[in-house]
């Protein structure tokens, strides 16, 4: 895994992923106490960062690998980038997705072309049904986090603001990811240790859902007790990937763990200040970066708002949070 | 009024406004019946196209113009991009709003520096109050859509948009803007006329406030009866402007005229399908495109959603008519 990889992943996926806009607003700017640039992914095909590494991976494969199709199992967001890639490539997609992942994602995952079959988070274990369908079928696995060839897509979104920020001339910033495995939060340390080295990538986590925090401090990879029932639900992985985490311990700095409410309340502040949809998971960074502000250093923090797959009544939810 | 002007202010925005993102979904394509770009003026700063005009009119103002100050007059999202403009710019700023505008607009304007004074929007006359305020304080008005620079401000969203078309190849397309006075629409004509001619802009506007539509029909310019009221507040002008006109005579097709009840759905989709915050008057045009199917004859439809300022009620009312 390294920088070439997100280089060649990012010619793939040139005029096929947006390029994603960098937004900011003085209100959010005085919450915080410094300057908050967002990295909208929630503008993204398919409404998260999940289609740059599905992508990614798709359109790595062979002519025959795709005939036969990919697999993936998700909690929704991976899933919509995945049958998205898979569709404009020609390639069938199967999709398993847990029973209680927002109604959206499941609906708009079959819309996309792709068969689904769900399973319950907390009686069955997702990798083993991925693998053997994976084995049955002869589909292609496409894992949401611990495979190369989808961090080096995540990573892309790194590369953007690499250069976004050095063109702003903004050096001494950490970015705040969303960080359910870790795809995307290592792809895009790797990208910014190479591009723009004096920017500190830190992992953004729910409370209960912290494990990465945690394995950054232990040292080793720990587990989540809970498993489901979060409305963080795109980041609730149950402990870092073999191969995102020892990236992330290089390369990231210490996490920030973030309560549900404040997640709530930096979604409703997305609406209000930047006109975006964000989904409670994909607000943990923007929720750091707003309510965590003894826990920053830098003149500047970048949140990346990862994902906007959201219920209506989520977030209507949310906006009951504003005055 | 001519291209020039246009791309005098655009030399003036850049670097300054958002270059604002185009936006795409296949299932807004599905239920359009055609391809539907939805220019995403909504993530302009201060949340509305409105901020073009501004920067483009306080931008040409003498050193001693700007120490005197601004004043405007609007329904809160020219308020708010004049605000900033004229705040950037270091220029005091009075406006001048119905009290009958949505709280959070009123709030951002004055949070972004600028005095309010309220009026009524069913007894009082905008342009008698701010133009009396402009020649007791020596204040420079800045009209809201019959203002050469302002027109010119709005046009440069026209000179993105054709050069997002020309390199899609999108050729044979209507351009729906959401219709107020004039400003934005009659801007991006020109801009088309002279970037991309094969694309027809027309306005959208809300029953009851059609007064752009009937008077491109009767050839002269028709008023509103009612004034207030509407859930589309950002674009219930009484009638279109005296520059703004005879430029949309010369250079628009018919008008599309929508219920408040599409413009609320369309609010709905955006969020569902865009992840975009969109005002129900800056979802008319997309309103237009996608429940307006016959009124189109084109492969694509450009919806500009021109801004994202509403009120947290009203947009969780909006989402209610998701399924």
């Amino acid at each position: 895994m390294n920088i070439d990889m997100i280089r060649a992943a990012a010619l793939r996926i040139k005029g096929h992923a947006r390029r994603t806009p960098i937004l900011t607003s003085p209100f959010l700017d005085e919450i915080a106490g410094r300057r908050v640039f967002v990295k909208a992914e929630c503008l993204q095909h398919t409404g998260s960062f999940k289609f740059r590494g599905g992508w990614s991976a798709v359109s790595a494969l062979t002519d025959n690998a795709l005939k036969t199709g990919v697999i993936a199992f998700s909690s929704g967001n991976h899933a919509q980038g995945v049958a998205l890639a898979a569709r404009e490539h020609s390639a069938p997609a199967v999709i398993v997705m847990p029973s209680d992942a927002p109604a959206v994602k499941i609906a708009n995952t079959r819309a996309l072309g792709a068969k689904v079959v769900l399973y319950d988070r907390e009686t069955e274990d997702r990798d083993e049904i991925g693998e053997r369908l994976s084995a049955e079928h002869g589909l292609t696995l496409i894992k949401p986090y611990d495979e190369p060839l989808v961090i080096a897509g995540q990573g892309t979104t790194g590369l953007e603001i690499a250069e976004d920020m050095n063109a702003l001339g903004i050096a001494d910033a950490d970015v705040m990811v969303c960080c359910g495995g870790g795809g995307m939060t290592s792809g895009i340390a790797l990208a910014l240790a190479a591009d723009a080295p004096s920017l500190r990538v830190r992992p953004a986590e729910p409370e209960e859902f912290d494990d990465v925090t945690r394995s950054l401090i232990s040292g080793k990879i720990e587990s989540n007790v809970r498993r489901g029932g979060s409305l963080c639900d795109a980041i609730i992985t149950p402990q870092p990937g073999n191969l995102t985490f020892p990236i992330m311990q290089k390369h990231c700095g210490p996490g920030v763990v973030v309560s549900e409410d404040e997640c709530m309340r930096a979604v409703a502040l997305a609406f209000d200040r930047l006109r975006i949809v964000v989904e409670p998971g994909g607000a943990a960074a923007l929720a750091a970066a707003l309510f965590h502000p003894d826990e920053f250093t830098g003149d500047a923090v970048i949140a990346v708002a990862t994902g906007g797959n959201v219920d209506a009544p989520v977030f209507a939810k949310a906006l009951e949070t504003l005055q």
